[in-house]
């Protein structure tokens, strides 16, 4: 396969990715920039004129997906995609997503500057919220582009504000039916995302590439307690229904759940307690958990997330305190396409860079993708295995790396998809 | 003592009270109405025109605490006080605290309408935010005029978004010195405030009026734990510091302490717990809890907040998670002067009223106005002892009876103050 020599151009890289971490409404390094606020959009209104500087064709569907597409001699043919997602998490890092979105068009520009042109079309996509902060579920673009969720059940989801999606998207600018989102099988040959690793294999291996096989299995919950309000001076402990004490074991038991799952592999997370009324002097009388339960192995999660739910009944009716559990979501893990994993490690090859299989602990749009196109990760180490904290941080050096194995792969993906 | 007979409109009263609560940033029947936010200052401002209306001399210090006198026959002489407050914590009800301010203005205009006028004058204070939701700190406004907290710390104290009380002040059009605000020993004669009971008691025994002989002693503690924050995918449970779980055992600390106090007077209340970043699949690195502890016994009360100090050090320091403790305050309880109690006890006997002697357990301005003046207080029940909450209820002829006693006991001391 002729595939020329490529020369990333980390200087205007670098440019971009600190630009792009401007559109924040936290005190930099933190970036906070979540689904459809002023910040995300006008990140997106930021790549949509760095697309059409390259030249690049741009498309925006009916749930802010965006799509960037250099035209291919053979435009009917199915398109090779990579993308990955610019959303960020409140007081999160500059490196989780965007690298896999400014990376990507980097890989197009050098491809382009060295003089190759694509058989098949190549398409950038941009997911709309990876990540769950709005609307309490992640990776809302690529399961509607998947099909995985359903575009009834997308428009009635609700922001913590208790706006439905289906208001927030046409408020944003995003007019059309959702049911337009959706994507055929055999729309793409293959999809490959660049990533930053955000855990600490590659860092302490010392090796400048992860080849992704697998993405492991999320679930979520989301807990209502129920209990009674009341003056903290004037209601006596043993009258209580303190929703918060509740919610505190509850807590402590999904910890310990997934402490003694007997596997090193799984972990559960209680990232969100909101409470009510929130005040030094009033009992709480409502309180809202989400928790995140993952593992390789979709039984081992599975029987956490089951565990979990049997935990919290306990502590709830001891306390007279209401219980209500809801399953936000619970995917089942993603194994990568191995005509993509060898593209990836063939290109890895040809640039001289050790790479390593790996599986992928955090999950990715590219989970979704491969419901219906063979799929890849590119995993690039960062430091300390840190993500979704201000500290998070790749350095210029392990980006180009990673954009230098997503260019090749693209073309040889270009040249020859999956079977 | 002539005191003519008195005629409440309680008609007039039902419609302020109701008038009162719509400016909330709630939705009814729960009110949220904090410290000089848009829905404080449009309070404030309805306020001001019904002291004016009713001839009443309007006053506000560089506190934002509001005062409206009715000048007696004999101006230069201390006048007697009454009052209390109208911020709301959030989704909390219509009663706590306006039915000393407005039932003080109707019991100021049914004494004017009996043809009755004072030797002393009456004043009717309203208290900057008695309430802590703002600032962390209750009774803001009286701790200032009895010089309880130093015009210079008040300065300090910082909201939830950083702002100064100093700036935030000035922004709501108080200016001036906040050392103007502290005012001299015998200042006032007396001073009286009628409140709804916030417990159970009352309603319970069926007694109209409680004659408070002791108010309850708080203290507060701020609890930061810094962990460290992390993606809930990639970071393995061996190697988590999650803030939020360190918080979990220290809420269950708070209810054990208080439980086990060997009396059951004692009550202890974790109402916030704000975590950073907050998000489903972020690490927990900050939460900030807010704890409040109580009661009638002072040695009690400290005790336990010392056995709450030591039960957080070891969850924090076995998960590698900070730890600050900061003691917002602790007050010393407040004894009701005998003259003022024989004053409402006087009344009641006038109007033919039982009352009771009882101590609250929630704290008010009294308890700080209790430092340099004689101190009273009126209660009135409430139905089930709820409070702090949108179902928080008494009866327009509970409040007719408080409102009476109210009336008559200002007049009482009007004429005759303690010693």
């Amino acid at each position: 396969m002729k595939i020329p020599p490529i020369h990333v151009d980390c200087a205007r890289l670098s440019a971009e990715l600190e630009e792009l971490a401007r559109f924040s409404d936290a005190e930099p390094p933190a970036v906070t920039r979540v689904l459809f606020t002023e910040s995300d959009l006008k990140a997106r209104a930021f790549l949509k004129g760095l697309f059409r500087e390259a030249g690049l064709i741009v498309r925006e569907d009916a749930a802010g997906n965006l799509f960037a597409r250099w035209p291919g001699a053979r435009p009917d043919e199915p398109a090779v995609a990579t993308g990955s997602h610019v959303d960020a998490i409140p007081f999160s890092g500059r490196y989780d997503g965007t690298v896999g979105v400014l990376g990507a068009l980097e890989a197009f520009r050098v491809l382009k500057a060295a003089g190759w042109s694509p058989q098949r079309s190549l398409e950038l996509i941009v997911f709309t919220s990876e990540e769950p902060t709005r609307f309490g579920i992640g990776c809302l673009g690529s399961r509607l582009l998947s099909g995985v969720l359903d575009s009834a059940a997308a428009a009635a989801l609700r922001d913590a504000d208790g706006c439905p999606f289906e208001a927030v998207r046409r408020q944003a600018g995003c007019t059309g039916s959702l049911d337009s989102v959706r994507l055929p099988v055999g729309h793409y040959a293959a999809f490959v995302e660049l990533h930053i690793e955000q855990g600490p294999l590659l860092e302490r291996e010392q090796v400048p590439i992860g080849v992704v096989t697998a993405i492991a299995a999320p679930a979520a919950l989301r807990v209502r307690l129920q209990g009674e309000g009341g003056h903290a001076g004037a209601v006596l402990m043993p009258q209580r229904k303190d929703a918060l004490c509740a919610a505190a074991e509850i807590i402590l038991a999904v910890e310990e759940a997934a402490r003694s799952s007997g596997s090193l592999d799984t972990v559960a997370t209680t990232g969100v307690c909101r409470v009510h009324p929130g005040a030094i002097n009033g009992i709480p009388s409502e309180v809202m958990l989400e928790i995140d339960v993952r593992d390789i192995d979709l039984g081992t999660r599975d029987r956490i997330v089951e565990r979990i739910r049997q935990a919290a009944e306990p502590p709830a009716s001891r306390r007279g305190v209401g219980l209500q559990m809801e399953l936000l979501y619970a995917d089942p893990p993603a194994r990568a396409n191995e005509a993509v994993v060898m593209a990836v490690t063939d290109a890895c090859s040809q640039l001289g860079l050790p790479c390593q299989r790996m599986i992928s602990r955090a999950y990715h749009d590219a989970l979704f993708m491969a419901r219906l196109y063979p799929m890849g990760m590119i995993f690039i180490p960062c430091k300390d295995g840190i993500s979704h904290r201000p500290d998070e941080y790749s350095s210029p050096e392990a980006i180009r790396r990673g954009v230098e194995v997503l260019a090749l792969t693209l073309a040889r993906l270009a040249e020859s998809p999956p079977a």
